[in-house]
């Protein structure tokens, strides 16, 4: 991994690709703190250009009246962090948006769901300046600029390697989680992105699967012994096959996500959300992408690849029926 | 199997049990080839008592102005065949209203789907006394007493042993497709139920499953590559299921099902049918009872256990949302 980073850089300037839920909120956290951040936007980009953000979080609401939005990254300077706050869905714009932001030694920092990701990135840009991380995170847009962070907050950060080899804990991401941590952010540092990642993958598939599938609530599925057995199941898969291509999955993950889960509120997942406003599933990400390298293994997921098939209808019919929302 | 039918009984009194689609369509045929008919009704008594039956048939439209219709079996004669038409669902009504309409030597014919309802139905009366029929027919109840059969009508006949074993061709159930014929219904002889039971699960477990948790018709589903892929995996577990209890399954099944299934008009499954009018879903009989059975002999099905689990919480959640429905 390059160093583009000094201790020295008291100010780092940030560019946040998808100013949404995810972006909105880091990213004004961010530049509350005195960072210099620039926000992309899409539809948003008249509201947010003239009114800023509104926070409306459990650890405080703010406002930023004024943000530095910019609704094409041909106007935006190079930055020395991207993040990339887009859904996975959106991934193919990248090639296009991202070399304007780029400079010699920027890190650019994957916010998504699943499992991919950090890859697809590495290949426009090289391994060496990628990173992940995974946000444990309720928030949702409730309109142009105003996001509505509900619960939670923490991002596992994680350096990218060849392939999802573990990198260790490597200086930029310790300089990341300090600017982070900077801005109110919690962050936990993982020496090795691809078992993070499929420890969240044994929540994620089960959970936002079975939410679209069955319009379930976490609380729906957990309290009915079908879809709690289920569950169960799909979860033991996911770790099995997380191990199969070479991840470390503890004993403890799937107990332990249980309980979590049996002690949070009723809570809908973003998969969820996204189907209940018509917006592509992130279906890849979450399922396609795990299966496919499992596959490669030779490992058979039969309940996951059942999920998968049915969510790949679902997403389909589903944005026949809503044919603009993106 | 007792053989209670002379060749000479030239009009055999039947007893349909539960006049819906399938059993008023059926009783219907036989009196009007002039069998001796006693239709038990439910909540469409009053309406049948005083206007009788209207089929609406493709082959071919006609009414009965006169019916001999039951509130409850103690009115009615013991007759020498009982045509079970009720859906599985409610089975647990048969202690009760069978034993008014047996005599020494009546026969139990169950038309229903899935696996389960000839075992059930000897745990009650004993096995020699009971047969099965396979009903492929597309007929819908569009009101009290007015049934609409769309389409098919074939009845595979098939004669039941302890255990589901192989009975082979036996008199009882030559006479009944004498019968049948008679009143125009189309009939095939099987020699081996549970073959039959289980080459119809073969199409019943995917179709009906997949219908109500996607909400989609036969022919939605067979034009998205992803969904016509979980079919065929679907239909190879059935297989996989059936020959592992001991079912003969030919290899030729499921491709002719498919290639069947194709060219069918775009179809509603009785499942379907069933979810969309708030009734409770015949999925012990469709996928619990099979998946009970295969696992008696160590085989995992874990595609069809995930549908079983996915269609048990659809099953419980849309029957809250219509708790009047039965």
């Amino acid at each position: 991994m390059i160093d583009p980073m000094s201790d020295q850089s008291s100010s780092r300037r940030y560019a946040v690709v998808g100013t949404g839920a995810l972006g909105g909120y880091y990213g004004a956290c961010l530049q509350r703190a005195g960072f210099d951040v620039h926000f992309l936007l899409n539809r948003d980009y008249e509201v947010v250009a003239q009114q800023g953000l509104i926070i409306q979080s459990i650890q405080g609401d703010f406002k930023l009246p004024q943000v530095q939005a910019y609704p094409t990254t041909e106007a935006m300077p190079s930055c020395d962090v991207i993040l990339i706050a887009l859904k996975a869905v959106h991934n193919a714009v990248l090639p296009a948006i991202l070399p304007p932001l780029l400079q010699p030694q920027s890190i650019v920092l994957v916010l998504q769901n699943g499992l991919g990701g950090e890859q697809y990135v590495a290949s426009l840009i090289g391994s060496e300046r990628v990173m992940g991380g995974l946000c444990f995170i309720s928030s949702n847009k409730i309109g142009p600029g105003h996001i509505h962070h509900l619960d939670y907050g923490l991002i596992n950060l994680a350096d990218y390697g060849d392939g999802y080899q573990a990198q260790g804990l490597t200086h930029p991401m310790q300089m990341i989680a300090s600017d982070f941590e900077a801005a109110g952010i919690p962050v936990q540092l993982s020496p090795d992105l691809f078992s993070a990642r499929w420890q969240k993958l044994v929540w994620n598939i089960p959970f936002n699967g079975l939410s679209v599938i069955l319009n379930a609530t976490t609380d729906q599925m957990m309290s009915n012994p079908m879809t709690r057995s289920l569950i169960e199941a799909v979860m033991q898969e996911v770790a099995h096959a997380a191990v199969g291509c070479g991840a470390i999955v503890p004993d403890t993950v799937i107990p332990d996500l249980l309980v979590k889960t049996e002690q949070m509120v009723s809570y809908r997942t973003s998969m969820k959300i996204d189907y209940e406003l018509g917006r592509p599933l992130e279906v890849e990400a979450i399922l396609g992408f795990p299966l496919k390298i499992a596959h490669q293994q030779g490992i058979s997921l039969p309940r996951i690849q059942t999920l998968y098939h049915l969510l790949s209808y679902l997403d389909s019919s589903n944005r026949r029926s809503h044919p603009h929302s993106t």
